[in-house]
């Protein structure tokens, strides 16, 4: 068991940060990167019972496999996420680096001149990993064919990718929302191969209220006419009811308080309320929509389905019994950051994690952040997040050479 | 100005009610009722600078109006009710009362031996009242062509209402979410015809979430290719929107503990996890679907456009360039009750009523009640509503008699 460094949450459950976030003079772009592909042959057994076969993972990877090969961060995104997590494809345009860019690279928390940092796309998505949109081995898309996926079958296909590139042991696996899914589960089901985890903005149990959003938008894809049962390939795409849904997550993303702040009841090209139906009348609606046109360019509707049923089903300690008898199969290091705003995934949703880690003597720091920007704020407020999570991941690596 | 009993909220603003409740057992239901209808030939004049004209209320009353005519109580209804508060209609099951039915009767919240109550379905609604659906003068149905109303224009739809039924001033009006603004807007816009205010889980202000809900539920229904620009009538109806609007409101109308305690992650009809997109596999997905069906059989998607636009534009201090200006035009005596679990109008925007009503002098009463249902907790928690709202008003109607 590793208890290095051990700084109980019970002891000070809400470390909140005061200071002032710091500059990071020194950051800079990992640059012009490529998408990987790694396909395997082998089974993957999923948790349903049925078999995914072959299967292909889409990755990508920033700095350099030490000798030791013990500098390896594997990063989980979260359900719209994918593995262009830093720097740019050819022909990207400047404005639009890989989706947590402003983490990754050579001076970054992810700090690229000291790590390995890998991150793929998971099975059941749509950015080149095998999910619904993939051609089955008859010839046509799977569409619901394709077998249900769930988080312990993401970090199951993952695992395969490590082995692949020579990785035994993690020095730690990250991940905000479903990624913070993916990174407990590594632990408990390859605990010799996990040395630190970073739990972010994230629940080890997805709770009704969670499922009823997940729920709710599913319907809204399911309404979609073109869905056709998730036989759409080759037609139109079910994208109205797939805007509907990312309107609504993207709500519960936020925090009351940072619409307030970016919207109010501002008018949206109006000077006064033109009382209509034809077009968005305040900001926030203005500001929706777009969220939703700019989703259904880049997100396939049976991917959102598949992926918001495994997070659906996580519920980690009830294949254990417990949550405690869940982790206590685990032997990393844990650090769990949860934000004051985020009602999606509430504090005390990361709390039951350290509480459940703390029972069975497990190392686990805890970190409350005051922030506004509600579940976001994993991946926006990262100035702190640089402080917090890389000032642990410091400490760990730093501990560890002194071992 | 009317300042008989002022307990400030600032001196105690939260008022805890730590009690049980107390049993209410000479309550009875008001039996048999009849929905009646006022038809109005005079043009009703909106705040959009359009014309309503004719237009009808259907309305209720239960009671009997006093000799004095001083005991009327109307109550608004919130977005989905209708002017159907109490007792039964011919035929109906003995399950199927009112929507509020448990506040309304002799004995009850609102004694009907002592109070002449009243309560009738706004325009724009789908419930006997002039609204989307209702026939224009052209003899067609008037799907968009109805014109955009707020909640002004309901309660001026009211005011004339109670002129037809001689009631020059209103005991108290009482309402719970979006039938709160409509109180809050008749004590500013008819000041002398109101002595008491009774504001439940409700906001002087939609808010930008409150805004972005509503807006995505629209954007469901028109999605739905049978909306057809609202000109659905005599044809298949947008059911399958409304139903996925409806899904989504009625999360933000529980919260995440009593979802929690309902629910939990019951599976629905299953022993194991049917890993299946074909039927709900938790309960509280299909506790979720249930309520979209049951709402589609009783209320119009247009309607539903229409009164989600009314709660979204009102901001009654917009209208005077502050909230404080805006209740400087109020003599009533204000309850405000807010919830403690209600995240949707969450007790802030009450107590900025609250507050606004304080720096401008009037009697004001808050009471914030610890309640685990979320925004329901206005209908559900009958009992200590009883208590509070009840108890308010026989006060009020005491301080009166001793003028």
């Amino acid at each position: 068991m590793l208890s290095v460094q051990t700084r109980s949450s019970r002891a000070a459950p809400w470390r909140k940060l005061a200071a002032p976030p710091s500059a990071r003079p020194h950051a800079r772009s990992v640059g012009i990167v490529q998408r990987r592909y790694a396909h395997f042959d082998a089974p993957l057994e999923l948790r349903s019972g049925a078999t995914l076969q072959p299967f292909t993972l889409a990755y990508e990877t920033y700095g350099q496999l030490n000798a030791a090969r013990d500098n390896a961060i594997l990063i989980c995104h979260a359900l719209s996420g994918d593995a262009h997590v830093a720097g740019y494809h050819t022909g990207d345009p400047a404005e639009k680096p890989g989706w947590w860019d402003e983490a990754v690279g050579p001076g970054k928390l992810f700090d690229t001149e000291r790590y390995f940092v890998i991150c793929s796309n998971v099975i059941g998505g749509c950015q080149g990993s095998t999910g619904p949109a993939s051609i089955a081995p008859d010839g046509r898309p799977y569409g619901l064919r394709f077998p249900m996926v769930t988080i312990a079958d993401m970090v199951a296909a993952q695992r395969h990718l490590l082995d692949r590139l020579g990785i035994e042991r993690l020095f730690a696996v990250a991940g905000g929302s479903m990624g913070g899914m993916q990174a407990l589960q590594w632990a408990v089901d390859w605990p010799e191969r996990v040395e630190n985890v970073l739990f972010l903005a994230s629940t080890p149990r997805s709770t009704p209220q969670q499922i009823a959003f997940n729920e709710t938008g599913r319907q809204a894809i399911y309404a979609d006419p073109n869905w056709r049962d998730g036989n759409y390939y080759g037609g139109p795409a079910p994208t109205q009811g797939l805007a509907v849904a990312r309107m609504l997550a993207h709500i519960t993303y936020m925090s009351d308080v940072s619409m307030e702040r970016k919207f109010g009841r501002r008018l949206q090209g109006w000077d006064t309320l033109p009382y209509t139906f034809a077009r968005p009348e305040f900001a926030v609606e203005s500001y929706l929509e777009h969220q939703g046109r700019k989703f259904i360019e880049r997100f396939d509707a049976n991917s959102y389905l598949y992926i918001t049923k495994a997070i659906d089903y996580f519920d980690i300690g009830a294949d254990y019994g417990s949550l405690e008898a869940a982790v206590a199969r685990t032997q990393a290091a844990f650090l769990v950051v949860s934000f004051s705003s985020d009602w999606l995934y509430p504090a005390e949703q990361g709390l039951a994690l350290v509480h459940a880690l703390e029972a069975v003597g497990r190392a686990v720091e805890h970190c409350h952040v005051e922030a506004p920007f509600g579940h976001d704020s994993f991946l926006v407020e990262v100035e702190r997040m640089t402080e917090v999570v890389g000032g642990y991941l410091r400490r760990r690596a730093g501990a560890r050479m002194r071992v």
